[in-house]
């Protein structure tokens, strides 16, 4: 059995995208695998004729489309966000097969609020924006020629996602509450400024060190509470500069 | 390993297709999952600029497109024509999923020549042309709303047979080194040390803090550097108390 309110709670991010053909047929191959959630990120162009009608019979979709001005708008209140690319080395991380990441997908929207971003046709996603995700995943593909169309990426995702929410019995009513994303950003950003105050994180030359705290938080998806434990604890650390 | 061999010898079939565009973007859909022939049958308009500009990157694959007069024809030289739809009754016959029939298909192109044939946008195969196949698939979809564009459609069955045909490429080893277990137990040590310290961890009466530290520091899967970065933050604060 397919649970079709899993498929609606998995949001499909565009970042920047240009071509207005390509969300028509975006918002079309979400509604032929059953998902309803479009947000897109500071369109080129949209709403466009082009997008009306490559969405054929998905005008609904694509109407109730939402437009954010930042990435981190378009994820608000999910609680994990997946970069997707058809280069796997473009996202530099460790990456599942759409396939894996379908069934990681699957077992948070079950209960939760889930975004897959898909970036720029041509550019695809920037490392910040990569970053501000939790999973990787890419479409194995022909390496002389990986460039799905954005549209045909999605398409392969959503099938995937279909196929895996059917395949999950609905699961057991998760023990811990995740937290959602802003919360995790919260985090990110209190832990820099306690570095900084404890002399550890010099501003004016920080390395690699941020980009690898924001993706060790990432990959450990806090639960709620253990993101309000962290950050007791740095305002304890906070107090005790002297 | 994929099989580059066996995905050559698989054949798409348009059948009369209407829109010049979805035949480049179906070249390209192809190229991305590795496959190379293409065959149209009775296609309105081709060739034509909008096949040219859709195929994008697989103007190799849209150039040696095969034009014929008959389905018959284009199915020359194979031992297995499987006919595709969205809409499973459309077919009149039982068929299998999309990713059954790609390990069906994938065993024969090992060694045979094989096709897969798609119908018209609209009107879809008729049952002569479903007729001079021997298996039947779809795409599990949507319901109320099942119609792929056409070069989606492709570019899902190409994706499963892709994955069909060879287990997906050996991801790329790690680019970090993992934390040993001891490292992270050392990590472990050292944070409860410095939440005491820090008046945030009260060792006579700890709660859940220190077993939810600990979880989540597993579940982090932490790596090498990982561990330095947060034993050095929290040396850092440990030289902070007043």
């Amino acid at each position: 059995m397919i649970n079709a309110a899993s498929l609606k709670r998995i949001r499909v991010v565009l970042a920047r995208p240009s071509h207005p053909g390509n969300i028509g047929a975006v918002a079309r191959a979400m509604k032929t695998m059953g998902l309803a959630e479009l947000a897109l990120v500071a369109p080129r162009s949209f709403p466009h004729p082009d997008a009306t009608t490559r969405a054929s019979g998905a005008a609904d979709v694509l109407g109730a489309a939402r437009v954010h001005g930042t990435l981190a708008s378009a994820l608000e209140g999910c609680v994990l966000a997946v970069a997707t690319s058809s280069r796997r080395r473009e996202l530099r991380h460790e990456t599942l097969t759409v396939r894996d990441a379908a069934a990681r997908i699957a077992a948070q929207a079950s209960a939760h609020q889930v975004a897959i971003v898909f970036g720029n046709e041509t550019t695809g996603l920037t490392s910040e924006e990569a970053g501000q995700c939790q999973l990787w995943a890419h479409i194995p593909a022909n390496p002389e020629y990986a460039s799905l169309n954005l549209a045909a990426a999605v398409q392969v995702f959503c099938y995937e996602l279909r196929t895996a929410v059917g395949d999950t019995a609905p699961s057991a009513a998760p023990e811990f509450e995740p937290a959602r994303l802003e919360q995790v950003e919260q985090l990110y950003r209190q832990f820099e400024k306690t570095m900084v105050n404890a002399g550890f994180l010099d501003p004016g030359n920080p390395k690699r060190l941020l980009p690898r705290l924001r993706r060790f938080l990432a990959r450990a998806q806090l639960e709620n509470e253990e993101v309000n434990i962290l950050r007791g604890f740095l305002k304890a650390v906070d107090k005790l500069r002297p």
